[in-house]
């Protein structure tokens, strides 16, 4: 039977063979004292297994609260990276339910005094039930009529306040200002203020006149995050009005609500993972963006946030660089799809950070969203689009960007104005 | 208008108002740089509010990684408790919108090394969009027939591997030795080994005969948790065998999934917290459960998990009860609904905790769910379920455990097996 595999970076005073032992057998079997019926054949058939442990070394003190201490022998507390494995058997290919065995109750273990899922790798037998992402890479291309360097956009500030009026007005100003790409501040959805049924339809006829006016569609990540029925609904207004993106923030919607949106979309979804931090920050406790994003892409999104180098936040360069890779690595093997997504950069991001960006990714396959990065612009957000243009044109040419700006006036200009 | 009102503890190297107001910020009006559209009086009525700021006094160090430092001045790390506000206008009456402003982005700010949100205060406008517990306390107990005591119950276990056959044939057991109220695990929900649509029926067809039989109605936590689906049709077919209670594991479904299943529940909805200890074992980042189970209250649960005292789990006693002490509180005031649920004891429960359980939430409103304390008792799980009765009644009556057992064998046999 094919297994499900869960890499784990873990921390304990236990010896770490028999910590790691402790969460396959609370994570798959165990109870406290033997049960009636926990045979021997029965653990061997269902029990999670050891695949891996690898000792990281000593460590001096305990990340978490509430850990304990060996009864005998002597307590050194030390770091290991660990892989378990369980049979598919236990609970079916189930998002929902593979949380519950890879991300549940082990964290309140008192054996452990750290603990961060690193990574997931999952049969292709998911595919049966989720459906993956729609349009991922090269759909999102071709609505975007986009290819050969990132998608540039924007998100819409400020984040809550505007009406849906104010709104239209913004995103004429920069669907006029050349971006490719608008989205919606996830705090922004269905205020009273700026009902969805009134912004969407505004913001939608705007790029519509747009589009037939310049020939350029450009996409807008509606927030239609709400309860299930709502967003159906929202999305549907969506492609009524020619929308080709809707948003939601996914740790405010669950996996079954996702995959409930993924099998009636028509249009791609941009999977926002605000609260993030809460999950991500810290080493102990932890769930890496490298293994959360894989259950978000089966369920169904075609793009995802990773933050930005250089960002505003706490999130330093090479964990934001490991989650795009992660986006755009397979999933599966052939014949099965790879369930690749669009990495979404954001937060802070200006054509100051485009060379990094590309020598660290070596893809153009990404969505940039500058925000102040465009609106703040000294000549106007379509000089800011413009920047962010010759940033990436620089970028792919690997010409330094105080070079490249010498003969391209926007670039200098943003370069002056967004400090180095 | 009313507001959202959200208390955290934090910890921060800036002055405490700076790094408070940069959360409010981010988490209502916020980017980068000033851009067109923010104005002041849109700020005045959207703007987060900063309503009360306690300095908890100096810490030694950064609890998280990617912290940032004042520019000028002294860097001093201190911890605060925060009180903010958000008008209700920002977001409306939607939990998933409300996630994204109390529980978003702001992890991730760099002023902060540690963040916690403690608890929560919303206006009972919530209660026009969402249902709240159908069931709660009185429900409950109106359910399983039992009061003036807690609800005694047990888990199946082992946790996975069971057929359907064997898992009734553990119910009829469990049923027979007096429990009253079982649950599935939560690894077992469909596992392709004991398919929901086996052992649910099977189950409830042996509690059937059981309550014909002796006129007691034993309530079983069906695990239905699953895609949104299948978890009505599965709560469907527990109705249809006359079942009264079904479970989900609320951090794998999230909050829409759970109003859509409470919408169509006609049988109590037993919520699984497991995944618990990453959002709330650390106080950084964290999230406390007290302001975790308002959220699930309002989207309908009626009992939720605490954990127990001197729990096998890393969890301490003053947080568990805590926990419990919160699911009996009120969320509103009359007339409006309380919202009240039932806390659900668990994880290495024996007669043992009973005394001290009743001294600090003087209540028997619970569920007292013992796995090795029923299963594992020398003389029986007869005698096992009697002996949790015994020492609940000793509790209530404010008797020693030692002198009650005395004169009641079953309790003298579990504290003599179950080590003090």
């Amino acid at each position: 039977m094919e297994r499900i595999v869960a890499r784990y970076w873990m921390e304990t005073a236990f010896p770490v063979e028999e910590a790691a032992a402790t969460i396959a057998g609370e994570q798959s079997t165990g109870t406290f004292v033997a049960v009636p019926g926990e045979t021997q054949a029965l653990r061997e058939r269902y029990a999670a297994r050891m695949e891996r442990v690898q000792d990281l070394g000593p460590v001096a003190q305990a990340s978490l609260p509430g850990s304990g201490l060996p009864r005998h022998g002597k307590a050194e507390r030390r770091a290991a990276e660990i892989e378990l494995s369980w049979p598919l058997e236990n609970m079916g290919t189930s998002l929902p339910n593979l949380l519950a065995t890879v991300a549940g109750n082990l964290w309140e273990l008192k054996a452990l005094s750290g603990l961060r899922l690193l990574d997931l790798s999952l049969p292709a037998a998911f595919l049966d039930r989720y459906q993956g992402p729609q349009f991922g890479v090269a759909g999102t291309r071709s609505l975007t009529g986009v290819y050969d360097r990132p998608i540039l956009g924007t998100i819409l500030k400020p984040s809550v306040g505007m009406s849906a009026a104010e709104t239209a007005a913004q995103v004429r100003m920069l669907a006029e200002a050349g971006v490719d790409f608008i989205k919606d501040d996830e705090l922004q959805a269905d205020g009273p203020h700026c009902p969805f049924a009134e912004r969407a339809p505004a913001v939608l006829q705007v790029l519509e006149q747009h589009a037939r006016r310049t020939g350029k569609r450009v996409m807008y990540a509606a927030n239609i995050t709400g309860e299930v029925d709502e967003m159906l609904a929202r999305h549907d207004l969506v492609v009524q009005h020619g929308g080709t993106c809707v948003m939601v923030s996914m740790n405010s919607i669950g996996l079954p609500a996702m995959k409930v949106l993924r099998a009636h979309a028509k249009v791609a979804i941009h999977g926002h993972r605000n609260g993030w931090g809460l999950l991500g920050r810290s080493p102990a406790p932890g769930m890496s963006f490298v293994a959360f994003q894989k259950l978000w892409r089966l369920a169904g999104i075609d793009h995802t946030h990773v933050n930005g180098l250089s960002n505003k936040f706490c999130e330093p360069d090479d964990s934001v660089i490991a989650s795009a890779r992660a986006c755009l690595t397979p999933m599966f093997a052939p014949p099965h799809p790879g369930c690749e997504v669009v990495p979404v950069f954001s937060s802070g991001q200006t054509a100051r950070q485009a060379p990094a960006t590309f020598a660290a990714l070596g893809s153009t396959d990404l969505i940039f969203a500058a925000g102040g990065g465009i609106l703040g612009h000294p000549a106007g957000p379509a000089a800011g689009v413009r920047s962010l243009q010759q940033a990436w044109e620089a970028a792919v040419l690997q010409i330094p960007l105080a070079k490249y700006a010498e003969s391209h006036g926007e670039l200098r200009v943003s370069l002056e104005s967004f400090g180095g």
